[in-house]
């Protein structure tokens, strides 16, 4: 099927003299995770993960994905002419660079220039002119080929309320165009749907578990015009758009308005998010100032209103998560539970929470060998029976008025090897240490990644991925710009300074392919401690709460420290959660936040 | 006689219509540490610490230097008409923010474009464009009212042989061709000392405790030349260049051969080095490729003949050190003993020691308070009895024919508080984590450096400088491009990614300003672990030897692994030492070495 898939639009690219034809995973804003409309590389190369790129030559076909998805591609991609490049490892060239190596002298470089932001688009551009070749960036190959494509989402937009969102879109408003003004930009073209959805104080359903609305935005220091497809919006919305003189345009008008901009006026905008169509419509006179989003930082520092509704939220999330541990840990070897129930049983216990909106993400539930693949989903025909023994990693969270969460507990199923005991307890104590960091002002998860990949390095293994990401309120889960990792990856802006309100997941892991997979992830929030004659020190408050499995900890293993940060996060937790439990839960709560 | 220099300095300003100017603290060669000769920041402001930038203007006088320096300036700078800037405290105006706010429209700043860099040089001149002002650049002002300004060094110069370095001056160049033609460059310029000494092969006695030769190189694809003053050669010398075709010019000819240099050949040159006239000497035609040297990095990679060189000279210093250590805590009470005393005998020590050169810079031993003071050098003035309590920090080191030596070790000399005792632990483990790190290749010192920061920002808290530098062989003891630090400095090249071969010091230290200060210094150097799946691995050997004083240490405070880690460092001491030391001195090492 694949095979076909990619003979058809071979069969496009001969017609239009195209000799490469790249395919991202993209909408037309940048999203991380896309609308199935959008979703035009699993089409082509058949591989689910949420990251990749295919390049397609006419006579090769391949797949570069991350660490997170070697496992899963090569699965996938077994049986089809598409060649896996694992992204990062020695010897194994980069997108562009394959791109570079392989267009021949005049070659023809494809793409859909909505689906490509324009620093990449301007780069293949060049590589394409060294070459003395050409681009064509108009048409959408595999579309044409696409059939039975899903419709463009239109999911209706509502207004997220200033009790949950903190800050009036007025008041938004005003802060980013004081950033405008340092910039001396007096347009902004905005097109990242998390920045839009914050700026505007409005959240939709366009992508699955991301509540964004599809649309663009262009701020200038008079007005604000949002282009939106009108059947998502009704009349309250119209009316607060109106009161907040926020203009409406269509959806597609983004690109005549690009075009139709007054030479003088410059025009900042953020060349990774904003799509090479975009830009390209652009008049040629027109200044640029090219700038990440400001929105980008301002929505990444919590308000205090935000804040407490997050701990809130959490305290939920934590009640929902803990019934789901409880049922677990006393049904497993009684009744059946496979991968796909048990993350069911989890979302039921979500669902019955006050101010639940949606899942934040697809649940990842993943029994034994299943969990070594980092973002694997459970599948009707890859669901496994869970047994008394073992891991389940269960990464999972949940969208709330009040806030959205992303929480990773591995759990014991029954008996445990030695091995296992230790990584998990070596995990366990990699996520201790980095919440419990405390630094000078100016440190960026640069500088503190080594906290909870340490111990864990010290061993000689390592997880492939960055330790933790920023995350959105009832936005994207993953969010820049602060994050912890080791090294910087020039196409993710996530390694900023630390600011006070700032949310980022601590998630160290451990991933033996064919044996197990091991991950402990909790939100952490980032706050001042003193400031003395040395700076502004920080510190993080752990805002998720739920039980890390004593059932797989080596207390001995552990320093006192960790010891005691494990008991004293335990404390907090049982404090938190028994309130909203049953005699039965609360006991079973009670022994598993037990001092060890 | 501050007062009245910067006046004198005033009338020769006035006399050239010059509203400003700049004195930083350099040679023609951007040197670290400068000859006396060179020292006219120091005779402007009085000022006597190694690091510091004086601007004087008709009507201020202002001297900026670091963190290391604000306790020591603020003492020599007390009467004098000049203001202390603490550069990197808050609301504290750069060097280059004083002179943008301050030179006034039209104004004409002043400097000697010799002792400022071509980078500074054109961040300077562009300053003075802005104010449509002019600059001043071709006079040596403070030389001109310098009465009995010491001589230019000029120290003979000497072989190093293959047998200490390793490598033949030959094979250097050729690869440092290679890298010219990976740069696209048909001439390089080399100004910085310690890379034309490691280059040659070559030393000599120009700057106090650096050995290297004043000069000037320039290499091209066919011919090195060596702009030196003949008097400090000898026939050997000569015969040993014309051997290795390298050819000799006077020290003063640099500059009319860049004037000189053909368009078409284009010129690598690292801008933070090469001063300003220089480039300024360049024809404006010819393209500069702007890069760090390339012998910065290659000689920061110690080859295999260095490596074990420097081991054999660390043994030998730690023996120095050992006999002095054992010595004064033996003598303390008994004999009186000052700060400059305990200096002297420790140098004899090292003096004692086979091929050895030179003391490695000027030691700092420093009783009490003073050693709170990070960078104090007693002086007759100063010279502080020592009594039987509290700490006496010694920082210093040999150079030796196989190598440089830095170490710092904080001894009691009798009771501690309890304070100094728990401060005193501290700062051992925050060296001893670093020491232990295991990385990922791809680290650089910002990855690793919370690693000894940590255990110190837990307490609130720091040191205000980085934790670590390179250290050359018999050359400067700072050297670039590795380091450890948590925030970059732009102007410092010391954040490199840290490759098997290079030695960086680990110095973590606590200094209270009034009460004490403790410093803890080992050099480690890096090697490759096991490499698997995850990467290659990295890791650190110690290779300073001298105990860690056990009288200071508080075991419960430490972890497990951390006691494990002073007890193994602490056995290889022993071993090591032992075989040089007499009876009684072995007997005490036992002791100071014992499993705690």
């Amino acid at each position: 099927m694949i095979a076909e898939r990619i003979e058809a639009l071979r069969r496009e690219m001969r017609r239009r003299k195209i000799d490469m034809y790249i395919v991202p995973t993209s909408d037309f804003h940048e999203s991380e995770y896309v609308g199935d409309y959008f979703k035009a590389r699993k089409y082509i190369t058949g591989f689910t993960g949420s990251a990749g790129t295919a390049v397609i030559t006419l006579a090769e076909a391949g797949l570069w994905t991350d660490g997170r998805y070697f496992i899963q591609a090569e699965k996938e991609l077994e049986g089809t002419p598409v060649a896996l490049y694992r992204m990062g490892e020695e010897g194994v060239p980069t997108v562009r660079g394959y791109v570079e190596q392989n267009l021949g002298q005049g070659g023809c470089l494809g793409f859909d220039g909505r689906v490509v932001n324009a620093k990449d688009g301007a780069e293949y551009e060049q590589i394409a002119r060294k070459r003395q070749g050409s681009i064509h960036v108009d048409e959408d190959l595999v579309g044409l080929i696409w059939q039975g494509r899903p419709e463009l989402p239109g999911h209706p937009a509502y207004l997220l309320e200033e009790a949950y969102a903190g800050e009036s879109a007025q008041a938004k408003l005003k802060k980013l165009r004081e950033k405008m003004k340092e910039q001396k930009a007096g347009i902004h073209i905005l097109t990242s749907l998390y920045d839009i959805a914050w700026l505007f104080n409005i959240r939709g359903g366009d992508i699955r578990h991301v509540p964004v609305v599809l649309s663009f935005a262009a701020i200038t220091m008079e007005e604000s015009i949002w282009f939106v497809r009108p059947e998502v919006l009704d009349d309250a919305l119209r009316a607060y758009c109106q009161e907040n003189n926020i203009m409406l345009r269509p959806y597609e008008a983004i690109y005549e308005y690009a075009a139709q901009i007054p030479v003088g006026k410059a025009v900042l905008l953020d060349a990774k998010t904003v799509n090479y169509r975009i830009f390209h419509s652009l008049p040629e006179e027109v200044e640029v100032v090219q700038a990440d989003n400001p929105t980008e930082w301002m929505k990444s520092v919590k308000n205090e209103t935000e804040i407490s509704n997050m701990r809130n939220a959490h305290v939920k999330d934590g009640v929902a998560f803990t019934k789901f541990m409880y049922w677990l840990k006393s049904n497993i070897g009684k009744t059946e539970i496979t991968e796909m129930s048990a993350s069911d049983y989890l979302e039921n216990c979500r669902r019955a929470q006050d101010l639940f909106v949606d899942l934040s993400f697809d649940t990842i539930s993943a029994y034994g060998a299943n969990a070594a693949m980092m973002h694997y989903t459970a599948t009707p025909e890859s669901d496994t029976k869970l047994e008394p023994k073992g891991f389940l990693l269960v990464d999972s969270g949940g969208h709330y008025l009040d806030g959205s969460t992303d929480i990773t507990r591995t759990i014991a199923l029954g008996a445990l090897s030695g091995e296992e005991k230790f990584h998990f307890t070596t995990v366990c104590r990699s996520n201790l240490n980095l919440a419990a960091a405390k630094f000078l002002h100016g440190c960026s998860g640069l500088n503190l990644d080594i906290l909870s990949r340490g111990p864990l390095w010290d061993l000689g293994l390592d997880y492939k991925c960055g330790t933790g990401h920023g995350i959105g309120y009832l936005l994207n889960v993953h969010e820049g710009p602060n994050g912890f990792r080791w090294k910087i990856v020039p196409e993710r802006n996530d390694c900023c300074v630390l600011e006070e309100g700032m949310v980022t997941t601590d998630e160290p892991g451990l991933y033996l392919e064919g044996k197990y997979g091991i991950r402990t992830e909790n939100e952490l929030l980032c706050k001042k401690a003193e400031k003395n004659e040395y700076g502004q020190f920080m510190e993080f408050e752990t805002i998720t709460y739920a039980p890390i499995d004593l059932d797989a900890i080596l207390p001995e293993e552990m320093t006192a420290r960790e010891r005691k940060l494990l008991n004293d996060y335990h404390k907090t937790v049982y404090a938190k959660l028994a309130p909203y439990l049953s005699a039965e839960e609360r006991e079973w709560l009670a022994e598993y936040t037990r001092e060890i």
